[in-house]
């Protein structure tokens, strides 16, 4: 068995970024990547045209728990997830596979309410499950790949001094869901619920790839964190305004009952998949976008002109 | 937590296949769909053409074991069996993608020597990753989705009576390297080697399909299972000549050593992901195929017009 050496490193010394920046350096260049590692979604070139790709493998006790969700909402939130990276490139999603483990004494009730959950998310897009695998595991694991159509992909990397930040979905509210159910409390409903089934604005993205959006991302580990990939491969600063934000009404409630500034929820709340987007100062805005901020030359995330000091986004294995 | 009613059917109850049979009902139809879930890859429609998509979650104790083979040797299997899988549609894949859930002290160097290994073995087609996840997990999980272009895919339920049967590739080589390995020998090399890197005839998918095969499918789980989807898709019976088989050296070896029939290992072991296909009895074989049997009217595989009475494939959960 292989065992760590005392002065080898670990998986858990590097974390999660650390590990997929060594593993990118391992990969070859490839003829025929338009897009590779390190955006939301790759986008691959076909003999006859080309598709976005994007994959999430989700572990039972760190992406869901069996006493929280029911496994309708395990299967709408592991397609939600998968649906959200193409729609963060300005793409539809049109295929998904779904790589399926678990313990051979699962009811079969629950793999097919997984699935049903899966299919019923899919269909907010008009994508359906293509091909799968299922194994023995001990835990249960769902690996997702979504793969689909883009005119114009939107990358992270375009972002521009002067270009208006914005955002389109939900913000806060999972992240607030998640807190709520963490101190034992199951409400308020609708931020449990956001935590149990996002609601991706799936309209969104390709609405803001034909407005011209120059960046773009979709917020699943926070809004900062999230935004911090576009500011570092556009090479740009960041600076948001909070007033801006308009706080949704259980995020202000979970913020009382839990002693958290609400801004915490609206920054650093993951798992919402709203989307992030910069737009040349001339575009104006598609419908259910909201300016938050501004692009300016330098590096980081500004909030109000100041480094926000609060908790980070999640990161595996620290 | 979900937990089985005493009279509700888990998944160990309905095993494998018969919970791919249900999955697989929940699934609706989608107009993005030229090939979907029940064939070795799905075929889907882009805006502007087409691909080939397969999907393999591999699991550490189930699928592989760190104590019988490398990170290189893991990692080059674990993108085998997916290549294998575009291989079997008439495929070539182009790009790959790679889940991996690991436990945090889990050294960086196991995970780095893991995607060259995956890397070394995508170069075999031309392919490479083009996205991946990271998470952590309790053990080893690997997801990998892999995708490719085809001209003419070649399906399982093309088979026609009088039809010629024949494969490309090593058989029952792994099969016998896992049964000397799980008796505690390290030997013959050949075969264990076969067990931890299988050697796909990647050459040999292409090259059927551009010589007319009417149908086709990779060799995981063993022949007589595999050649089993053909002739179910099929409609057909196929009939096996056994002393058309070429036992290699290794298996001879392994099965004396263990007092097991070589044909066991020849029609029974996985993991070679060796090609088997059938061809108009017109058509004359591409090179590095073996006729090994002939299709007719009926139903089920016969060797030597008996039904075969050993060890049946691998199935998960059972």
């Amino acid at each position: 068995m292989a065992t760590s050496a005392p002065d080898e490193p670990t998986i858990g010394d590097i974390g999660e970024f650390g590990l997929i920046d060594r593993v990118r350096a391992e990969i070859g260049d490839n003829r025929h990547v338009l897009l590779g590692p390190g955006d939301d979604a790759a986008h691959v070139s076909t003999k006859d045209g080309s598709f976005l790709v994007s994959t999430d493998l989700l572990v039972e006790g760190r992406h869901f728990r069996r006493d929280w969700s029911s496994a309708h909402d395990i299967g709408r939130k592991a397609a939600a997830c998968n649906l959200s990276d193409i729609n963060a490139m300005g793409g539809v999603a049109t295929a998904l596979t779904l790589g399926f483990g678990a313990p051979a004494d699962l009811p079969v009730s629950w793999v097919l309410e997984m699935t049903r959950g899966f299919e019923v998310e899919c269909a907010h897009v008009g994508a359906h499950i293509v091909g799968g695998d299922v194994t023995a595991s001990d835990k249960i694991v769902i690996a997702v790949t979504a793969m689909g159509d883009v005119s114009r992909p939107v990358l992270r990397s375009g972002a521009l001094p002067g270009d208006v930040v914005a955002y389109a979905g939900q913000l806060g509210l999972a992240g607030a869901g998640f807190a709520a159910l963490s101190r034992g409390f199951r409400s308020p409903k609708a931020a449990v619920d956001a935590h149990r089934v996002p609601h991706p604005p799936y309209a969104a993205g390709p609405q803001a790839a034909g407005a011209g959006a120059t960046a773009m991302t979709d917020i699943s580990d926070g809004l900062l964190a999230d935004l911090g990939h576009i500011a570092e491969a556009s090479g740009v600063a960041i600076d948001l305004v909070s007033s801006t934000f308009v706080i949704p009404e259980p995020v202000a409630t979970v913020s009382e009952a839990l002693g958290v500034d609400a801004l915490t929820f609206m920054l650093t709340g993951g798992d919402d998949y709203a989307l992030v987007a910069t737009f040349s100062s001339q575009a104006s805005l598609p419908e259910g976008w909201t300016a938050i901020g501004a692009v300016s030359d330098g590096a980081g995330i500004l909030v109000d002109g100041k480094t926000y000091e609060g908790p980070a986004g999640h990161q595996h294995f620290r």
